[in-house]
């Protein structure tokens, strides 16, 4: 059951405009008052979806809303709760994002909120693709996601109970840490895959791109994410350097062990190595999507 | 059109039962004859496909076939085509395989088949999964899949012109390139994401599998291939080692600039290294599979 009566998402592109999709079919009678920097962005929306509220500024977006969502990429969110914070808005307001990176966020984003007695909690829905824009947004991105709540210790437990079932009633798994353990974690399940996905990409192909036409799925999977949007990323990577850095020099140490076992050509080593990425990997669900 | 009389396939697995199911679907009238180490596995197959023949032994399997195609692990290649090299076969016998690696496949095989007049291609059909065995056999594995066929310049031009038309007539995009060319291709394009799923996943979870909650798409796809069969990847990484070292060692210095990138906190040169690798990962064409 969804705990809020009129909500904001500020940045329509694939995650704010899925999130309107979602919210529309879950909750049907809940305003919908949506910004974008582009006017057009939010009348490409509502085309979509003619009952959304189109809004001129940030202001106007959150006045009366019970949560407001922010779906910018990371780096313009503090421009926008700097706007939040000098309106007029209900005391009620919950304000949210669906940022990739949580310590500098929540460390930024929180006191200026509270300052004006408005309460932050983060969010990353742990949903999305390699592609952006909301051209490419889906109802059913949520449905099933992992979403990782990470309220501070200053947060009221009526916010992050809210903020739960917000989530939940859009179908994700909500999973709640905090900030740092948060960072630490989507460094290894998410920036990591990302990273190396780009570094397969060019290993195997920046040199030559003859084995183009040879691609199978293998490559294919692995690679996928490479083709996710670099400025995005640019901007994930650098808010979460720290932890991407450290797992990071863990491949690194990783992969010379890797080459030394392979130039002594030792495959009771090598088998080893393999089956230990196997038993790990075998321990990771399966999507229950169908995409 | 397919140019086969009787088709011999020497351990019906995940490879060979798809190519056994192709083929009596896609040539309904050609005799289709299987043998396999384990009695169980070739009775198993004519559970599906009880058309098939099943024979005790390789030599039985490829008398009177003008097509054997070994199916075994690489290691296990060797020891079948002595077998062929001294059974009583067809003149007009054609000898391939399904193996991931080609140049040393190619040397240690062809020789042996040649002194008895018997002509030896290689293939490597660019299909499979991260499962192994008969129970996962598809009948549309090699539907648009690529087909790397491997002549050595011995090669009669007729006998690439069968296998060609053989892998065409079952789905495949034929492609011909030398097995040195292939060995270079496949390090990149496959073994090496391979390699790279392992890693991730290691470096990932090894020393902590909290994050395994949070995983999405990116994470699962980007390692998916890691759940593979290690003794199977042992072998094929152990048979192509020197090109798989040298595109490891590629890999390795990529990694070294990205960490060097992070430290001096660069985002023009991150931005850049996501953009190469963005534009590459964009020139690969997707699947035309569904799944």
């Amino acid at each position: 059951m969804n705990p809020e009566s009129s909500i904001a998402i500020l940045a329509p592109g694939l995650l704010g405009g899925s999130l309107a999709l979602a919210a529309r079919h879950h909750f049907p009678s809940v305003p919908i008052r949506v910004w974008a920097r582009r006017p057009e962005a939010v009348e490409d929306l509502r085309q979509i979806i003619p009952s959304v509220i189109g809004c001129k500024s940030i202001s106007e977006c959150v006045s009366g809303a019970t949560l407001a969502v922010l779906c910018m990429p990371i780096q313009h969110m503090r421009a926008a709760v700097d706007q939040i914070a000098t309106s007029q808005v209900l005391p009620e307001l919950l304000v949210t994002d669906v940022g990739s990176v949580k310590g500098s966020v929540v460390a930024d984003l929180e006191p200026v909120l509270a300052s004006q007695g408005i309460t932050f909690v983060g969010s990353h829905p742990m949903a999305g693709s390699h592609t952006t824009g909301i051209a490419h947004a889906r109802m059913d991105l949520f449905q099933n996601a992992a979403c990782l709540i990470t309220p501070s210790e200053k947060c009221p437990s009526e916010a992050i109970e809210r903020l739960r079932l917000f989530w939940t009633a859009l179908g994700c798994r909500v999973i709640e840490m905090n900030p740092a353990e948060h960072d630490h974690c989507v460094a290894r399940i998410s920036h990591l895959p990302h990273v190396m996905a780009a570094l397969t990409t060019l290993a195997a192909l920046k040199k030559d791109t003859r084995p183009i036409p040879c691609a199978a799925g293998g490559f294919r999977d692995t690679t996928r994410v490479a083709a996710g949007d670099p400025s995005m990323w640019t901007g994930i990577l650098h808010e979460n350097l720290n932890e991407v850095l450290a797992v990071l020099t863990e491949t690194s140490h990783r992969l010379a062990e890797l080459i030394q076992i392979l130039k002594t050509d030792n495959l009771v080593e090598l088998h080893n190595f393999l089956s230990e990425a196997k038993k790990l990997r075998d321990l990771v669900p399966p999507s229950t999507k169908t995409d």
